[in-house]
Formats: C-alpha cells, structure tokens, sequence
C-alpha cells in the first residue's frame, strides 16, 4: 500500500484510538447516587453486565487500535487486518447496541414490564453513559469507514490488475 | 467468480433467509398475558422499540437476501454487493445485540435499577423471544461467514494477479 493510502487508514485509527480510550475511561468513571425512601442507590457500571461488555469491548478496541498503530505494515497482512477490523468492527456495533437499549430502558423505563427509569435520580451517571456512547458510535463509525475504504482499495488494485 | 464459488455464497444465502425470516415470525407472534394483583399484564413485541427494531432489521434482512439470491450476480456489482453485505452484518449484530440486553433484563431483572424479572409471568413470550435470537444469530453468523468468504476470494485473487 503506497504512503498516500496509509495517511487516510492511519488518521482514523487516531480517531478510533480517542474515541475508544475515551469510551472506556467516560463509562467507567460513571457514578451517581441518590437516597431513595431512605434507601442509598448507587449507579455505576458495575450494576449492569452490559456496561460491563461495552467497557470490555472498548478497551479490546483501544489497545488493538493501539497495536495496529506502531505496527511495521506489511502488505502480506493484509488479509489478516482486514478481517480483524471486520470483528472490532462488530464487537463496537454490538457492545453500542446493548447499551443503547439499556440506556432507554434507564431514561423512559418500560411501563409495560413495570420497569422504572432511574434518569431522573441519579442525572450524572446517565450523562456519563451517554458521553460514552457517543464516544464509542465514533470509533465504530471510524472503524466502519476504514473497512470501507480497506475494501475500495483491495477492489480498486484488483480491478487494476485483471 | 466462478459457479463453484458461488454455490457456497448461494447456500450461505439461503441459510440466512431463513433464519432471517424465522427471526421475524417467531419474534412477531411471541405473546404471553399474566395476571398480577388482578391487572392483565400482557408481553408482546410492541411493548419494547429494541424488539421491533428486531423485527425491523430482520425484515430487511429477508427481503435483502431473497433479492440477492435471485439477482443475476455480475461481477462488477461485486464491490457494492461486499459492502451491502457488510452494513447487513453490522444492522443484525446491532438488533440481536440490543434485543440479548433486554432480554437478560428480562430473565433476571436488574436488582441495582429495581427493574424485577418478567420471564416467571410470561414464561411462552421469553421462550419465543429466546427462539428468535437463536435465529437472528444463525442469521447473522450466516453474513459473517458471506463476508469472510467474499473477502477470501477478492484477496485470493488480488494475490494472484500481482
């Protein structure tokens, strides 16, 4: 891949980079909590295994973007690279998804299960949750970009070649 | 691609059709009603957004690979077919990731939140929605594969003509 090809790859890994760091380290600094009929909440990731997985997911994101970085780049790998952004890729979307449906269970609750939503008392941590999904959408939304762009170069050489 | 590469993709194809449209049946009609402290309380897909969004995305799914299984595969829409399969991955590991975070909540409730588990009362609409994550998984697992398979060939190529 020339230089000129690399510069576009490399700069959204940056972004990716930010992104994931942050993700990870705004969702677990997330804490909040209120005294409900006496009773002492305390909100933080640990209360729900899908925060969990979205901290677990982002930070596999962050060191192999890390990795990927420094990575003396050679052509042979390709193939290897460009599947495993296909699964960083999926592993982003998936821990995103999970906690945006339980981000809306928190904020609207679900009359139907008789699910409460626990915005209201403990603000903080869903700003918190919130913050770190966006961070996370943009470092899945790098990762997409840079498959995207992966596949219009392998496509475009291949085309070239035939 | 040659015929004998095809048949793979064709069959691929058609696994994720149907897994794709046992998802959305399965998950359309899952129904349960209970009664608790004399109030009807009833389950259905309509009473969460991450449930009809699963319904939604494997919709898409079905009527996306039934029009590929029967397009007339020419290789220069190989490029846009590889990224519509990509984007098709990621929308049905979002919906099957979203619909696993619920559904937990679902089995076990979340003591932190004060959100009580439903499957006790509604134990046939956990049991479908169980059934149409099996099947969305399939579904999605069905796409991955497709993915890991079109990009082996383009790569496999590329190699070959350089």
């Amino acid at each position: 891949m020339t230089l000129s090809k690399r510069i576009p790859i490399l700069l959204l890994r940056l972004l990716a980079l930010g992104a994931a760091v942050s993700a990870t380290v705004v969702m677990f600094t997330s804490h909040d909590s209120a005294e409900v009929f006496n009773m002492k909440f305390e909100a933080k990731y640990t209360n729900s295994p899908t925060f969990k997985y979205f901290i677990l997911m982002n930070a596999i994101a962050s060191v192999y973007t890390l990795i990927l970085i420094f990575f003396p780049s050679k052509s042979s790998y390709g193939h290897f690279i460009l599947v495993s952004d296909l699964i960083m890729a999926l592993l982003l979307d998936s821990s995103i998804s999970a906690c945006v449906a339980i981000g809306d269970v928190g904020k609207n609750g679900n009359s139907h299960a008789g699910w409460l939503p626990i915005c209201g008392q403990v603000p903080k941590f869903c700003d918190h949750v919130r913050g770190a999904l966006i961070a996370g959408f943009v470092a899945a939304v790098a990762y997409f970009i840079i498959l995207l762009y992966s596949l219009h170069n392998v496509m475009n050489l291949f085309a070239l070649n035939t």
